[in-house]
């Protein structure tokens, strides 16, 4: 028999203000928990209560260089890195997954100067660890680890740099990459080609509009320098420049390749770069300027009630949907308001609304409702699940 | 007009020894390289020159506590996290993410003894930093930063505890939590009757076996407490070992509460906890115990000839195929084996060869093999891709 965590009891950290003022509630490391109503020991409460009794609050805010991604974000993101991910199966490259903490020495001395860049934990006893800076070391550690001499692998995962980064142009300390490698021997330019066809199935998919792929190869690059008019004496230097839009913007690093590295400024224009947290930058505005509102949830069916006393009848139906694998919500309040249950479809986008009330519990049906039409059909409770699932086909 | 980060233009690393031992080749943040050929650069080459030459090795390992995810265990958690991400999805909560670093301030004070378990950063100036402990107080800090004072939100994401743990019961110092919250104030006990519902689902989805399950509040953990037989002056006392559960195996925090803190070792027998990476650790030994093989990729056919000289009739019919969203692998070779091709699709589960060679080409077909039942049959070439489709329906 297995045991699931007691919430409270497997982790029961004293409650109330000894949590101090950030925490909700209890501790849990598991699945689901349902959160008190922020009364005596809520964050917004105590928020309050500390702000009008003088005390110091707590400084509400992530690290420099770092952001939470909100409901939309969030959404918008998962579509993208589904895209990416989706690409790379295609492929038919394995996911690897390594740990965001690497031994320091794993990453000295791999970065050149931008060592300077890495997080260090604290000497806390033990192993000296810092955040990795980047998923190729750890890829490299990991087929040098494991003697792995072939492998096509894909890894999408947070990185982390200790930069001065342009946020607004959405370059990030915490960042996601998104790792695509062929490791091996093989036949000349065949996995070239593949990398190729790869950045131009994934760009093409998110209709980004043109775009120039660039290859990377230092003999390549030495001609795209000569094709800009870079001179042969200044390639290690120009480089050494371009390598700098990690941290700063293209205008810092024009100027810089000008100024200090005498490219002259139609060379210095004629480069570029892009990473996946651009093109999320990039989708976001596009999303912002096109109004069209990205649906956060992905809820097929709110379960409502246009009478009271019908809490049970509600909880039934809902768990029928969500045994049948339907997506479906209801308002955690005993007795809301049928125009409050049809305006939270409306506001979160929900398409279909299953109405029980006290005719149809007794006529065994239920009302299906379509919120953008608003159109009602009473549909037998035995065919209702057939129906959503109708109704929902693309 | 987009420009693609030049991969090696835009971080020009130096190449070749000065990456270090551990580096494969140049540095890359966007989408999909090759390696060169582990040759001069290699990590292995460097490594086997290394031993060689009596040069101190780097030491390759992860990080106490920490593991990588090979293929095989990052396909098994992919499934297990879908299948959890698809329960929260079905329950309609949204999904937020926080950044992996938070000020220390915020998580200090927040976990009791434990927060001597958090993982701190080195002051390398600016902010003081530190790991998240959990995603509880990230989403406190979230929702009272935004003034949020209802939301359902689900979160998987790493936690990082510099702590003891038993790592073969499956407890790690980086572990996965998967946190579904419903904050706010509601009618009572009804977010808290779908918590439970989650609960229930995920676990029987996942086909475990019978479980229990155990239910967070305080005053329902003194009930169980009182139930196991826990005299009311030892509830606190039995807890705060309770909660080392964490750390250290039960065993001693059974010994621990009979030896230390008094109680009766039947009551102690009656109190249990099982998370997210422990159902893991529990999937991943069925699965060993099955002898059944985890595929790695998805790939659904691949593209072989059986003469040489007909590279670029493969590229093209490949290419068809990942157009039309079609999963397909070829080898990099110029001219492969046809038995060697046909061996790589046993070896890796995929389940249908297109075959093109001279013949083929002439009369304009593609013979498609059935790997399982090793059954060939000319389809024209522009039927390939529908009866490709049709093969692979469930």
């Amino acid at each position: 028999m297995l045991r699931l965590a007691p919430f409270a009891a497997a982790r029961c950290l004293p409650a109330g203000p000894r949590l101090g003022p950030l925490c909700l509630a209890g501790n849990c490391g598991s699945f689901a928990r349902s959160r008190p109503p922020a009364g005596d020991r809520g964050a917004l409460s105590r928020q309050v209560r500390a702000a009008a009794g003088g005390e110091r609050l707590p400084v509400l805010k992530t690290p420099k260089g770092t952001r939470d991604h909100p409901p939309a974000q969030a959404a918008l993101r998962e579509r993208l890195l589904g895209a990416v991910v989706s690409c790379f199966k295609r492929h038919g490259a394995a996911a690897i997954d390594t740990p965001v903490l690497e031994l320091r020495e794993t990453l000295l001395g791999k970065y050149g100067e931008e060592s300077k860049l890495i997080y260090e934990l604290q000497d806390q006893g033990g192993e000296l660890l810092a955040l990795r800076y980047d998923l190729t070391v750890p890829f490299a550690r990991y087929l040098a680890m494991n003697k792995i001499t072939k492998m096509k692998r894909y890894h999408v995962a947070k990185v982390y740099r200790r930069d001065n980064p342009a946020t607004t142009r959405g370059r990030y300390r915490e960042f996601y990459q998104c790792d695509f490698d062929i490791a091996g021997q093989f036949d000349p330019m065949i996995p070239d080609a593949e990398c190729l066809k790869i950045v131009h199935e994934i760009l093409s998919d998110l209709q980004l509009g043109d775009f120039v792929i660039k290859v990377n190869d230092r003999r390549i690059l030495n001609g795209v320098f000569a094709v800009c008019g870079v001179p042969e004496s200044k390639l290690i230097s120009a480089c050494s420049t371009v390598d700098k839009l990690d941290k700063v913007p293209w205008e810092e690093v024009r100027s810089e390749m000008v100024a200090e590295k005498g490219l002259s400024p139609e060379a210095a224009d004629r480069i570029g770069d892009i990473g996946i947290e651009r093109i999320f930058s990039i989708l976001e505005q596009r999303l912002e300027a096109s109004g069209e509102k990205l649906r956060t949830t992905e809820t097929q069916v709110l379960v409502a009630t246009p009478q009271k006393h019908l809490l049970a009848a509600r909880m039934k139906l809902i768990s029928e949907l969500w045994d049948a694998g339907i997506k479906a919500e209801m308002l955690y309040k005993k007795d809301p308001k049928l125009l409050k249950q049809l305006q939270y479809c409306e506001d979160t986008g929900i398409p279909l609304a299953a109405i029980v009330g006290e005719q149809e519990l007794a006529d065994g049906v239920v009302k299906l409702r379509d919120v953008a039409t608003r159109k009602e059909v009473d549909i037998p409770r035995e065919k209702l699940i057939d129906e959503i699932r109708r109704r929902l086909e693309p």
